[in-house]
């Protein structure tokens, strides 16, 4: 990415539509704005910062349409840069012809999310607001978009901003200390350090706990039907999918021909792996085994163990079971078939797993149930609470790191050492949490969130 | 469509991208706004009009996201209603939630065009105008593109409100003789106001006439490829489509099984019939004959006679001939195989078609040609000449019959009638170049207009 260039591109969905909007940004953006834009009442340089004024839009000295111009100056833009934004009716020809003019005038094609990430090196959106956006653009749950919506607004970030502010007066205070040791001038009492610490600890741990969520509801949770064969696993898959809902999705970066629908059950999106094996393989006793089992339940974060009720549980059964519990997933067991007279040992199974919800799949009971039980395990009612919710892998890694290096802090004092000391702890814990701001954080990463953007945001 | 009520539609193209745009028109716009979006900075009552302010998006009671919002008051704005556009992330569920936050707060959905429907209604806009904005916003040509762009900026408009003044000052100036006949107190002698319509009816005549290149250029021309098998039908229809660029579309409105494709050729479209046929007939002789060529040429407008330039004419070529003459189709005869040895009479093929044009279809010759051909046909240099163009069926049967009653009041003035009874074909001349505004248009006429639209604009 060029940050000394002034970048165009067209900013709205691509394809018919009754506006589009084209946005330019850079220094010389309202330059190019110019040579596009002709205001129809005022002269060019008389326009108002802000305010949508009405002209022709020129393509190689054709007028080829007439719209709206708005100026932003850097001040009060998105991108933190100069900015003027064109809209244009929305064709697709005529589209790319004003794009083709911002270009003639003088800017160069944006690439994916670059006017995000110019707001990002501006200093207008911290990387946690920025890397929210996509997720906020493809949020196919209300759930999802609220959650990135909290997120991509700031919330997160002013919630890390207290904490860092919070961590700070803490070192701060172990300054004086430090400076002139041997006049036992801290600012901050050993207990009370040592309370104010604790209780960081704890919500640095709390909010990165919040993944769990987070997580289950932005990027679903990797989940396995498993269950020896005819205890109606896909009748469940059905249930939980419905034939047309199901959204089938290669699964990206792999060679092997594993596919996994999303499907949202409850609050929460399931991903369940490896669909057109159960649907093919329910009633064919011959494929079935311990092997195949292992296979499925190995990259699952989650497993639904079907179960006949009408029958008592077969030495299959059991070993499976066995294998469930060794490996230590989350499981919820399935007890199927449950309109039948039931026949299993259900205190047996209730042991073994404590989240066990009964269905009658084939008749389309049950659904209900599994998503309260669901909800109940990723603990979706926090959605409610208003509080901020971590949704990515890497903010979760930073808070979790930043409250083990507290937890040391909080260690080194109560093992006699000096407060300094306790602080160069608490300044890894800083770090971390400063990393989700662009400072710090590598180039792989940035590339890693831009590659999800759209062009033109 | 319901004028008083409220409406609020997503007026950017459906899919994912950067930025939406949802629009709302009406009474009670503002109030509508307001119930979904509050400004950061300033009360929402404080918004000065037509400047973006930036604020928080909400659907019931939640923040969904942050976006821009801009007030247009009645006077400044497109449909001449309040009208607030609130602009945000382009996601497809936020979208729609954005919508629905509008509709939560008293809109209605928005029919296809309603808010041009309101501008026009509202006097900003003539039906002329409002009727290029479809032919805009699909246009696949930047000829097409341009003609539309300065139909709906309003350089038609203003060309028949000029023609409609000048008709206007004759007609008042007969009103004194009216008043006073025996006092001969006319304004205009009859030489003068001959003069001056003989004038008006050439202008009228002549921009109904550019409808012939703004029909091949907007709605492209009819076309058949016609000529006995072996000829090369199928050599040239590939070499104007190309197998790939061909757009395929079904012919709206029959239930017989007629491709269509559009073709671009030179500045014009062509719309081929029947390509399918073409395709498949052209080297099966049984198949062939002149009633399945009657049938091909019948509603084309033009016809492409293909020749086998290396042998002589036989009977059928004569047969074709004679039938495309006294047919009095448009005809380009394209002598095909040119590359071959020529055996085929040119002087009679030219005597009986003008327009001749030497191909070697198979070895991809003959399209540069065949262009020129077909735009000095529908005389597309006029694309160029700055002036209006009309690209209507419509406006051209409306100013064909201006053009006659100006040519009837011209008669009346030569055959001795007074200059009052000329007037009154003059009244007919005005009401007839009225009509392209939305006065006097039949109702199903609006409705037709008005269906090529898409929601939201």
């Amino acid at each position: 990415m060029h940050t000394d260039k002034t970048i165009a591109a067209v900013s709205t969905a691509y394809g018919r539509g009754g506006v589009a909007l084209i946005r330019i940004s850079g220094k010389e953006a309202f330059a190019v704005a110019s040579s596009l834009f002709t205001p129809k009442k005022i002269p060019f340089d008389k326009i108002t910062p802000r305010r949508a004024v009405f002209g022709d839009i020129c393509h190689q000295g054709r007028i080829i349409d007439s719209g709206l111009l708005t100026l932003f100056p850097a001040s009060s833009s998105y991108t933190g840069e100069d900015t003027a934004e064109v809209s244009c009716h929305g064709g697709m020809l005529l589209t790319s012809l004003v794009l083709e003019a911002a270009l003639d005038g003088g800017a160069v094609l944006a690439d994916k999310g670059e006017f995000t990430f110019r707001a990002l090196m501006n200093g207008r959106l911290s990387l946690s607001q920025a890397e929210a956006i996509p997720d906020l653009i493809d949020a196919q749950s209300v759930d999802k978009l609220r959650l990135s919506a909290d997120n991509a607004g700031g919330a997160m970030e002013k919630r890390l901003a207290d904490l860092r502010q919070r961590l700070t007066a803490v070192i701060s205070s172990t300054y004086a200390f430090i400076d002139y040791p041997d006049e036992d001038l801290t600012e901050l009492s050993v207990p009370d350090m040592t309370a104010i610490l604790e209780e960081l600890k704890q919500q640095t741990a709390s909010l990165a706990d919040s993944y769990r969520t987070g997580r289950a509801v932005c990027e679903g949770i990797k989940c396995t039907i498993a269950g020896r064969p005819n205890t109606g696993k896909s009748s469940l898959l059905n249930l939980l999918c419905g034939e047309e809902k199901a959204i089938v999705t290669d699964e990206a970066g792999t060679t092997r021909d594993v596919l996994e629908e999303t499907v949202p059950l409850g609050r929460v999106l399931l991903r369940i792996r490896d669909t057109a094996g159960i649907r093919e393989s329910d009633n064919r006793i011959e494929q079935a085994g311990i092997a195949r089992a292992m296979d499925k339940i190995a990259d699952a974060s989650l497993v639904f163990f079907v179960l006949d009720a009408s029958s008592p549980l077969t030495e299959e059964d059991e070993r499976l079971a066995s294998l469930l519990v060794t490996q230590g997933k989350e499981v919820i067991a399935v007890l199927n078939k449950s309109d039948l007279p039931g026949r299993i040992d259900k205190d047996r199974i209730r042991a073994l797993f404590p989240r066990t919800v009964e269905t009658a799949a084939k008749n389309g009971r049950g659904k209900e149930e599994l998503a309260a039980c669901v909800d109940e395990l990723y603990n979706t009612a926090i959605l409610d609470d208003g509080g901020e919710i971590v949704s990515t892998a890497r903010l979760c890694a930073a808070l979790r790191q930043a409250s083990e290096d507290i937890a040391q802090a909080i260690s080194a004092l109560k093992e006699g050492f000096t407060q300094d000391i306790a602080a160069l702890s608490l300044e890894n814990a800083l770090a971390s949490l400063t990393d989700s701001t662009l400072r710090e954080t590598a180039d792989d990463i940035i590339q890693d969130i831009f590659s999800r953007f759209c062009i033109g945001k």
